[in-house]
């Protein structure tokens, strides 16, 4: 039981977009036990379009095509699919009505000519009623095949595959099961990680899968199998994943398959009833932006601060400026006393802070490009360390990001 | 002249990681001539890449192949451009001597021999030297096809694309020029732009594509073009594009294609050596992280303040807690008092606040969610908004963002 995706626009072959669509239906497969054979983007053109449903239909069971369902010209998947079933589009009372709803519910103005005219759809076609936009979803099935259309637009995309799409894959196939199961290490790269692992990777049933994912200062290592027996599956892939953790346990720091690290983190504060705040230096907002990301997070997240200009620390933060001068401004001294900061002024259990230098130039520091120091405040007082992430600056702020998050989970999954 | 790019890694089909990579190379193709036929993700799975790699030379001339060159047993890449090329490995002592530096450079230990393998590469290939990482890029050319191997780790495969794939292929092909210029819109859906340039649109040159971009909020509208003749081009889109602009002179933000919103904002308020302060509240930090990722941002970027609690717009940024009484903590009055005060607290020409509800729950206020006010103080006064943004969480944050932005640009750009 294999799956192909196919996303069409040209706005992804000129890399004005990056697919994060294709990204999501693959997970959302996975879940179902349905592998993604290949995922492929093409242009707004007719015999391309063609061309890669006649390879999938070869590849797959199951193909879900994205994009090209909008009301203007340069949408043409309609028409193709058309061409490729033999069918001619009809139009359809349901989605008629549906999109007159959204017009009176949300758009608050008549329909135009061109938004009616996307109420003609395929005669062959099942629909999947689109809730948040006026073109539909379709399902086709043809020679033990199926075929899904979906919107590009990926609010309504996501809301089609979950309501509509994964329930109707569910019943219509016959599915293993597929399990993942991802440990996050940090500190060694890969090499060292598989001489460490050496022998029990060679010793790894050949049904179960490794793969090493390395990014910016941590390597993900992933566990995945297949089968029709659940209970055994898991039971393998866990077992293994034991042992795996006790090679690793001085780098390993969790599993990432279910949640995240930020979920982890809201979990554990709201467990504990703690709250915590931010001082981002170097970082610029880009931890609160991924912990406020998360629904509930106001539970726990008071506010933060974002003292870029190195005079605020002390202004606004309340720094000792002598601190600052003696230590400079990227230093352990300054995060600590941030962190300290940070977490009297919001009045907080836990506060973290960053500075350091994000590049390219090197600032009014003293320091090197790529130096930066973390710092936690907690009650049991406040924990530091200081960082080289090396060039360019997107990549020293997402290692600090990354750092900050790895320490702070270190640091409240204390008791 | 057609390129394909293939990434390979389970990681991108099981949707463990988005594919940020083709969308780079993509666009970087796009600038030097070369448009791109199709993305194919594939599996880390010999007769999978071998199939990708025969349909690819059908369809292109130039080949980007991606990932699986890393040290452990899962990548498998080499092993298979071999078996494509009917070739064989060799140690090639140029990568070797990278290896070494890099490792005495950078990891600070002896190279493990998993590392030492990678110095073996297909003998038919030409090495470019990749100098952040111990993976070669490969440059292989075949039946009058170019066939290039990078690794997928994003910063050293950008690396090589800039450095060295593209001044290759600018010698090796002969391409034309592609041009395109984008239009950024915002406060009209697709259809009644459609509907406002009709006229224009069906008067629009065969050579000339318009593409709709719709995306939360805003559409842009992309024209491209292709030819030989690089300045007629230009004059012939630039002319259309003059027309275009006039027809939607109300909804018209500004061109999108060399320099993005926020880098337009960041060049404006460095020319007016002014500087910027954020308040935000329901966006926690999401602006901030887009300024703060642009290099130079310190020249007018001062700081800013999340008060994510209620409480805290009193207690830390000094909004009298009266308003928030009076008004309600999302209003058009509090959002304003935000802005002002802390254009004070931070010392700054310009201050843009939010405050809203993002959602899923109502949080401490009586709004609705998807409720959210957008204030910006400058030297002039000070400019308000009220929006709903609806539903979900993350759709209401990245739409504040976005208007954020808009409405900054709008008011930098006064006299």
């Amino acid at each position: 039981m294999l799956a192909e995706i196919i996303t069409i626009g040209d706005e992804i072959l000129i890399g004005q977009i990056v697919d994060t669509n294709s990204a999501f239906i693959s997970k959302e497969l996975n879940k179902i036990g349905v592998q993604v054979y290949q995922i492929t983007s093409v242009q707004d053109e007719r015999t391309h379009i063609l061309k890669a449903l006649t390879n999938a239909k070869e590849n797959a069971d199951l193909v879900i095509v994205t994009g090209g369902l909008g009301p203007t010209k340069d949408d043409i998947t309609k028409q193709t699919f058309c061409e490729f079933f033999d069918d001619s589009l009809v139009e359809n009372a349901e989605v008629l009505q549906n999109i007159k709803d959204i017009f009176s519910k949300y758009i608050k103005r008549e329909p135009l000519p061109s938004n009616l005219q996307q109420a003609m759809v395929p005669s062959k076609a099942t629909i999947l009623t689109n809730k948040h936009g006026t073109a539909a979803g379709m399902w086709f099935e043809s020679d033990n095949k199926v075929f899904v259309s979906l919107p590009g637009v990926p609010y309504e995309m996501k809301a089609l595959i979950s309501n509509d799409v994964l329930p109707r894959a569910i019943k219509h196939f016959n599915r293993p099961f597929i399990y993942h199961k991802t440990l996050l290490t940090y500190g060694k790269g890969e090499s060292e990680i598989q001489e460490i692992i050496s022998n029990w990777e060679d010793d790894l049933p050949s049904s179960i899968k490794l793969a090493y994912l390395p990014s910016l200062g941590r390597v993900r290592l992933r566990l995945s199998s297949k089968g029709h027996d659940n209970e055994l599956l898991i039971a393998t892939v866990d077992s293994q994943m034991d042992e795996l953790f006790t090679l690793l346990s001085d780098i390993a720091v969790g599993y990432e398959d279910e949640t995240t690290i930020q979920e982890q983190i809201s979990e554990i504060l709201q467990s504990k009833k703690a709250t915590l705040s931010l001082a981002e230096s170097c970082t610029g907002g880009a931890i609160a932006q991924e912990i406020t990301a998360i629904a509930g997070s106001s539970a726990y997240f008071k506010g933060g601060i974002i003292p870029y200009a190195t005079t605020l620390k002390s202004e606004i933060l309340g720094v000792d400026s002598e601190i600052i001068k003696k230590h400079s401004v990227v230093s352990i001294e300054v995060a600590e006393a941030m962190a300290k900061k940070c977490s009297h002024l919001f009045n907080t259990t836990y506060a973290l802070s960053t500075t350091g230098i994000a590049g390219p130039t090197k600032g009014d520091g003293i320091d090197e490009v790529g130096t930066v120091c973390i710092a936690i405040a907690s009650p049991q007082g406040v924990v530091s360390e200081k960082f080289s992430f090396g060039k360019p600056r997107e990549r020293v702020i997402k290692k600090a990001v990354n750092k900050s998050f790895e320490m702070l989970l270190k640091e409240i999954s204390k008791n």
